[in-house]
C-alpha cells in the first residue's frame, strides 16, 4: 500500500510520499488543492482513517474495498464519491482485465484508490510538476476531469489492440477458416461483454457529474465532463460496433466451413458416382453364365472398354455443364 | 406457522417466539423498533388477526398468502407494503427455486412473511443481539433494508453457483460436447429466464423506495436503499452477461458438434471415395471376356497391382495437397 | 340478444330480464348500482337506443360493434369507455379465441357489451345476489374493477392450459422428436403471438384506468384497479416467458432432429466404409489373371478371409478410439 | 393536373371543377368550409400560385412536390401541414405502391393534393352531397380527418390482401415446400419493411394532431383524431403481427426443406447400406481360389443365397427398430 | 491549407481567397455575414489563431484536429459549434468514407473546416454568388443550414449507390449465387453498421439545433433546421431498411447454395443408389459356385439382364413418384 500526495496551486507544487496517512491530512486543510493516491486496498485501517477524518459515509468506505462495484457517482453535498473500472489488456493472457479506481472530490481534495500500482496516471502527474496546460490554474474538479479521462482515454488503447486482433481474424477467416479462429472469435466476443458491462454504466455517471448542479464543480469544468462523457459514448460505439463486426465474422466461419464441405463432399461424391455404373458393367461380364455371347467375341472386351469409357465422359461432361464440378 | 419477535431500541432488546399473535401486538405500541418475522403463510387466520390489527389493505393480505406475485411495493400511508423473491438453489434437484418474502413496514415496526423457514435472516438477528453495526442505532426503516440486503445478496450466491456450472459446461463443451450437455444449456438458459423475471421487477421496487418522499423512510436511511438499487442492478447485469455466455456457448456446442460430424463424413468419405476406383479396375478384370490380353500377361496382375497402389497414393495425395485429409 | 339488469345497493338487489332495453333506464335515474349487461350485438337499433339515453359518442357505439378493436380506454367525463378482449380457450380447435368486451361506467351505473353469451361474469352475479365480499358495500367503479377483473383472472386459466401443453411438447421433445411437434411449436408461438397483441394493449388501458383523477372513480377503488394491473403485468411477463420458451424448445428440436440424422449417417457411412475396402480385396482376387500366384497357394483362401477379418476389426477398433461410433 | 372544389356548410353545397386554381380563391374567404383537392403535382406554377395565395412556406410547397416525404406534420399557426403515404395494391405486379398525398388545413379549408387520379376520397365526396352523418355539421378539422381516415381505412384493404397471400403461402409451406415460396415469403417480407415504413412515422404524425393546442382544430373533433390514431396502431400491430408469422414461415420452410432431403437421404443411404455387406459376400465367392471349399459343396450356393437374405432381413429389421425407416 | 473568405448581404457580395488568417477577421467585425472556409487542417498555428481571435474553447479547436469526433453540436452562447461526418462514395475502392466537417456558428459569421478540398459546398457558393434563393436575404444561421443541408443532402447520393449495388446483387443472387456475393454482402453490412454509426448521432445533433432557444439561431430559421431534420431521419430510415434487406439476402443465399448443393447430392446419391443393387446380383452370378442351375440356362443371362433393367426402372419410378427426382 503506497500513499503519495501532490500538493499544488499556480504557484507552488509540492510532491511526497507518506508513510502514514495522518501525514496527508494537514495539506487538505490548506486552499491549495490536494490529490492523494493510494494504491492497494488491502489496509482496511488506512481507508477507515481517512473514512474518518474526511467524514466519509461507511457503505462509501465499503464499496472502495469491494472491488466488484458497477461504476457509478453518490453526491454526498460535502464530497463527491466516484467508481470506475480502469481496463489493462494483458498481453501474455490475450486478456482484458479490469480495475477498480475509486475517486473522492472535495471541495479542495481528490482522492483516489487504485487497486495495484498502475501508470495510467504518470502524466497527470508531470503535467502537475512540469506546470503544462490548464490544470495548475484550476480547481479540484479539473483534477478530477483529468483523472477521470486519463483512465476513459485508456479504454481507446484497449479498443485499438482489439481492433487490431477482429482485423488480423478477419484475414485469418478468408484465407484459412480453422475451428480455433471460432473459439478466437467467441473469446473476442465475449470480451465485448465484459467491456461493454465496464463502460455502459459509466455514461450514466459522467452524464450525471455534468449535469449536477453541485458547488463542488465549477461551471468552467462542467464542458470538460462533456468532453469525457463525449469520449465514453465513442467507446460504447465502438464496442457496438465490434460487436456487430464479430458476429458477421461468426456467420462468414460458419458459412465459409460449410462451403469447404461441401465442395469436398460434392468433388467426392461425384467421383464416386461416375465409377459405380462403370463397375456395374464390370460386373455383368463377371457373371459366370454359360451362354453370354459377347464374352465370346474378339473385340468385346474392347468394345466395353470403350463404352465404359464413353459413359465416363459423358457423365463427367453432364457434371461440368450443371456446375457440378 | 412459527412467529418471532425481537424488540429492540439502542439499549436493550427482547427476543422471544409467540405462541398467538396476539403476544405481538402490545411491542409495537412501545416507540421501540418491533420485527416480527412469520414463518409458513397457511394459517389464514394468524394473517388476517394482524389485517386487522394494523389495518392492513385487504388486497395486501391477499398478495401475502399468494405467493405468485411479481416483486411489488405499496405505499399505504400509515406502512409501505414489499412483496419479492428469496432464491434458494436446491443442489438435488440442480434447481434455483423461489420463495416468497412480504414485508409491511410502519412507523416502529417491520413485519415480515416467509413460506417456509429459512436462514437468510439470521444474520440479521445475530446482528441486533451482538448489537453489531449501525442496526440497533437505527429505525424500522433500516431493519426492512437490512432484511432487503439479506435477500439481495443472497442473489450473488446463487449466480455463483450458476456462474461455476455454466463454466463447467464451457471446458466440457471444448473437450467433449455431448447432447446432454446441449441439454443442460438449456436449462440453464431456462433458469435464467427465471431469474430475470424474479430480479427485474425488483429494480423497480428498490427504486421507488429510493425516490418516494415517504415519512416512513428517514432521508439517511435513503442511501442504504440506493446500494440496495446497485446491487440489484449489477445481479440484473451478470443475469444478462450469463444469457449472453450462454446464447454463445450454444452457438460453440452446434458448430463444434457439426464440426466433429463432418470431420467423421469426410474421412469416412475419402476411404470409400480411394478404393471405389480401384474396386472398378478390380472389376474389369474379373470379366469373363475370352480375349483379354493383359489376362494372359505373366506380369499382368503385378503390374495391375502396382496401377492400383499408385492410383490409390496419388488420391491419397491430392486430398492431402487439397487440405481435405 | 339478451338483456338482464341487476340493481342493487347495501341494502336491496334487483335482477331482472328485461325484453326491451328501455326497462332498463328507470334503474339507472335511482341512486343505486346499475349493471345492465347486453349479451350479442347485432341488434343495432337497441345500441343505439341505448346511445342516446345515456347520451354516449357515436364512436363509442362504433367501437362496440366492430369487434376487431385493440383494447383501449376513453374518459367522456360523463361516462369512461373500455373495451376489452376475453379469451376462451376451445378445446375442439386446441386454439384460443378471443372476443370483444365493452365496458360502459357511468357514475351509477355499469353497461357492459358481450359477443357471446358467456359464464365469466356468473360468479359477480353471484357475489352481488349473496351480498359476499365488498361489491355491494361499493359503487359503480368497484363493479367495473370486479368485472375487469374475472376478465383478466380468466387469462390466467388459459395460460395454465398452454403452459401444461408445452410442457407435454417438451417431453415429446426429448423422447420423440417429430415433424408434427414442429407445427406444434409454431402453432403455439403463433397463439403467443395473439395473446400477446391481445394483452399489451390492457397494460396501458389499465394504468391509465388507475392514474386518471376521473371523478367517476373513487380514491378508494383506485387501489383495486392497480391490483389488476399487477395481474396484467403478470399475463404479460408469462406470456413472454412462454415465447422464450417456444424458441428454446424450437433450437432444441431442430438440433436434436440434425442429431438423429447425424447418427443414422455416421452408423450408415461406417458400415459402408468397412465393407468397401473389403470388397476391393474380394474383387482383387475375383480377377482373371492367369499368373496369380496366391490364386494357386491352398491356404491363399483362408488367409484372405483372416486378413479381411483382421482389416474389419482393426477399422472397427479405429472407429472407436476416434469415438466414432 | 385537375382541380376539383367542394364549398359547403350545413344548409349547401356547390361541387364544380376549376380550369384555373384562381377559381378557387373565392370560395376560402366565405365562412363555408371549402375542399380543394389536387391530382396531379407536375404543373409546378399552380402549386406555387396556391403558396402565394394562402402564404404557405416555401419548404412546404417542396415538400408537396417531392413525393419521397416521410409521413410528418407541421404547424404553422395559420394552418397545418400533414402529409401520409396513401398505399395502394397493384394486383399485376403483386407489390403494394405508395402514393404520397399531403393536406392543408386552414380555419376554413382543406387542400389536398394527391399524386394520381385516386377513388379513396370519393365517399367523402358523396357523402358531403348526401348530406350523410355528421360532416355536414362539422368543419374543416372534421374534414382533413375524415380523409385522414379514408386513408388509413385503405390500409386495412392492403392488410387483407397481404393477410390472404400470406395464408395461400402456409399451407403451401406444409403441402409443397418450393423454392419459389421461400422467395414468395420473402418477398412478402420485404412489404412489410416498406408498409411498416409508411405507417410507423404516421402514428406520431396523428398522435400530434389529438394534442396539439392548434385553435384549428376543434375539441369535439380531437376524438376522432384519436379514432384515427387508434386504426393506425392496429395497422402497425397488424404489420408486426404479419412480420413474425413471416419469420416463423421461413424456419418452418427451411426446416421441412431439410426435413424431406434428410428423408431422402436417409432411405437411400439405408438401401444402399444393406447391399454394400451383401455386394462383398457375394465378391467373397467371386475370388478365384482353387481351394474354395464352400465353392465345391452342391448346398453352397442356397446356403449364401440364404445367408444373404437373413443378413439383409437382419439389417432391415435392425433399421426399423432404431426407427430409422 | 487553403482559406476562401465569402462576405455577403443583400446588396453586395465579396470572394477572396486569403493567405494568412488574419486577413479573414476584419470582415467578422462588419454587420455582413462572413463565410470563411477552410480546407485541410494540419497547420494548428492557424486554428489557434482563429481560437484566440474569436474566443474559442480549447476544447472545441481539439475536437477540430482530431476526425475521429462523433457528430455533435455544443453551444457557447457566443457561437455554437458543430461537427459532422461528410461522405464521400470512393469508385476505385468500393468504399463509403467519411470526412469531418465542423461548423463555428457566430452572431454574424460561420467558419467551416474541412479534412480536404471537396465539392459539396460549391453549388451554396455560386447560389450566394448568384444571389439565387434567400441565401443572401438571410443572416449566418441560414448559412449554416445551408451548409448542412448540402452534407445530408449528399448521403442520399450515397444511399441511392448503395441501393443500386444491393439491387445488383439481389439479381446475381438468385441467377447465380456465389461465394464472392457473401463475401459483398457481408462487406455492404459493414457499411450500413458504418453509415448508421455517422448518422444516428447527427439525429440528435441537428434535433437540438432546432429546439434550443439560442440567440444565434432566428424563429424564422428553426423551420429550416426541421427540414434538415426530416432528412437525417429519413436517411437513417434508409440505412436501417437496407440492413434488413441485406439481412434477408444473406438468408436467401445461405438457402439457395443449400438447396443447390443438396439438389447435386441428391441426383448423384439417387444414381449410385440405383446402381448398387444391379452391381449386388451382377456380384451373385459373379460367384464361382460349381452347383448354381441357374448359370447353365440358355436364357440366364437375358433373364438377369431384364430382371436389373426392371429393378432400375422401378426404383426411377418410385423415386419419381417420391418426387426425389
Amino acid at each position: 500500500m503506497r500513499i503519495t500526495i501532490i500538493d499544488y496551486d499556480e504557484s507552488h507544487v509540492e510532491d511526497k510520499e507518506a508513510k502514514r496517512i495522518e501525514e496527508c491530512f494537514p495539506f487538505t486543510d490548506k486552499p491549495t488543492v490536494t490529490w492523494i493516491n493510494i494504491n492497494g486496498l488491502h489496509q482496511l485501517d488506512i481507508i477507515e482513517k481517512i473514512g474518518e477524518h474526511f467524514n466519509v459515509h461507511p457503505l462509501v468506505l465499503e464499496d472502495i474495498v469491494n472491488t466488484g462495484q458497477r461504476p457509478k457517482i453518490e453526491d454526498f453535498v460535502d464530497y463527491i464519491f466516484v467508481t470506475l473500472k480502469m481496463l489493462r489488456y494483458s498481453d501474455e493472457e490475450k486478456e482484458t482485465k479490469a480495475e477498480q479506481v475509486s475517486l473522492i472530490l472535495g471541495s479542495n481534495f481528490v482522492i483516489s484508490f487504485q487497486e495495484n500500482e498502475g501508470d495510467v496516471f504518470d502524466p497527470i502527474r508531470q503535467r502537475i510538476e512540469a506546470d503544462k496546460g490548464r490544470i495548475r490554474k484550476m480547481g479540484a474538479d479539473y483534477l478530477a476531469y483529468a483523472l477521470m479521462d486519463a483512465i476513459v482515454d485508456n479504454y481507446f488503447t484497449i479498443l485499438e489492440k482489439l481492433g487490431d486482433r477482429i482485423e488480423d481474424f478477419e484475414e485469418e477467416l478468408v484465407v484459412n477458416p480453422k475451428p480455433e479462429t471460432l473459439q478466437a472469435i467467441h473469446h473476442l466476443k465475449r470480451e465485448m461483454i465484459f467491456l461493454r458491462k465496464s463502460v455502459w454504466p459509466l455514461r450514466e455517471v459522467i452524464n450525471r457529474l455534468e449535469r449536477w448542479e453541485s458547488s463542488l464543480i465549477n461551471k468552467s469544468t462542467a464542458i470538460y465532463f462533456r468532453d469525457v462523457y463525449d469520449h465514453t459514448i465513442q467507446v460504447i460505439d465502438s464496442v457496438e460496433t465490434f460487436r456487430d463486426m464479430l458476429s458477421g465474422m461468426l456467420d462468414i466461419y460458419l458459412s465459409s466451413i460449410s462451403n469447404r464441405m461441401n465442395e469436398v463432399m460434392k468433388v467426392l461424391t461425384i467421383i464416386a458416382t461416375i465409377f459405380i455404373p462403370l463397375t456395374f458393367i464390370a460386373g455383368v461380364y463377371g457373371m459366370n453364365f454359360r451362354f453370354m455371347p459377347e464374352l465370346e467375341m474378339p473385340i468385346g472386351y474392347s468394345v466395353v472398354l470403350l463404352v465404359m469409357l464413353f459413359i465416363g465422359i459423358l457423365m463427367f461432361a453432364y457434371f461440368r455443364k450443371k456446375k457440378w464440378l
